[in-house]
């Protein structure tokens, strides 16, 4: 029966597959799904691992960065920038959670529910880390196409961009937020990014 | 410069998203690609780690299953069947392995290329269970489409799919072999797959 459950779990988790970001793949040719975003953020964190300023466990910061976007599959993706998206978004992740990890045999279950929350909360150094790596990405995306992979279509504003780094890296990387701070000055420079509005 | 060649890396490794595999997603509205199969097979392992004969660290599991399949890049996906395509395969993807683990800080990059060497020998137990779970994620697609998902294109023997679990989970997991095995009766049963041919 829990081999079962398992099974059946990962045949509903397929549909991650299906579910369409704003972030283009590096050639353009089409948007990305969130499965394969989440293989990606796998891979940076493996690489990018001596990067914290913290000590930290990278099984668990694996572990959060490859589950912790299945909510998806009943939530749909809620792009960073869209602020009327992310009003509902917590309720709605969290009955996704409820139901998808709710497959699985109960005590699995609630440790991938644990470490999802985790994952949301954003406060022990192994979430810091996970989410600084799952902001990094599409940052990057936009680096490696001169603005083109989400900010062309959606056009966020400078301080939208900083802010959600500063949260990302900012807290868990200073040596990936001091890079991502000149990369930032670069896409004002050549005008992938609007230049910050003067307080 | 270490931080340039890693982003570098990862950029690359984007490409992953575009090497197109034999098998169908569940839904069955297209191919998958391996970096979408590879998340699924590092889930796979999370979810299945408890079933292992011997204790492995799940860490290099996990890294093994998540790089394991950046050679195809370079060399492409070899379907598990093609008897033709698998008498070059593994020299085709150690020059893919060079190049692309080669954009790495040397140190960095030796360790990548040792964990790919390290999946493909499949003598370790954490190689053997990475191994068990690559091969078992393609046969549970077939038993979720009624064996449409690659069998149904390609009419592997019987035998071709005994053999290629015998030597995955047959060498590392008794309870996942068991359930293939099973399954496999199953398979031959509903007519998904001829039955093995006498001796």
């Amino acid at each position: 029966m829990t081999l079962q459950q398992q099974i059946e779990f990962l045949k509903e988790i397929d549909k991650l597959k299906t579910v369409i970001r704003q972030t283009h793949i590096v050639d353009e040719s089409r948007q990305e799904n969130t499965a394969e975003h989440s293989w990606h953020v796998a891979m940076a964190a493996i690489t990018l691992a001596d990067y914290t300023d913290e000590p930290v466990d990278i099984l668990r910061v694996l572990k959060m960065l490859l589950l912790h976007d299945i909510v998806e599959i009943d939530a749909g993706d809620t792009f960073a920038f869209d602020e009327i998206g992310y009003k509902d978004k917590f309720e709605r992740e969290v009955r996704s959670a409820e139901r998808i990890f709710g497959i699985l045999p109960d005590e699995q279950g609630t440790a991938f529910m644990a470490l999802w929350r985790e994952f949301e909360r954003a406060e022990s150094n192994d979430a810091l880390f996970a989410n600084a790596i799952d902001r990094l990405m599409p940052f990057l995306h936009n680096m490696w196409s001169d603005g083109r992979s989400s900010w062309g279509q959606h056009n966020p504003r400078f301080e939208q961009v900083y802010h959600r780094n500063a949260t990302g890296a900012g807290r868990a990387s200073s040596k990936l937020w001091d890079y991502i701070q000149q990369m930032l000055d670069k896409a004002v420079a050549d005008g992938w990014l609007a230049a910050p509005v003067e307080s």
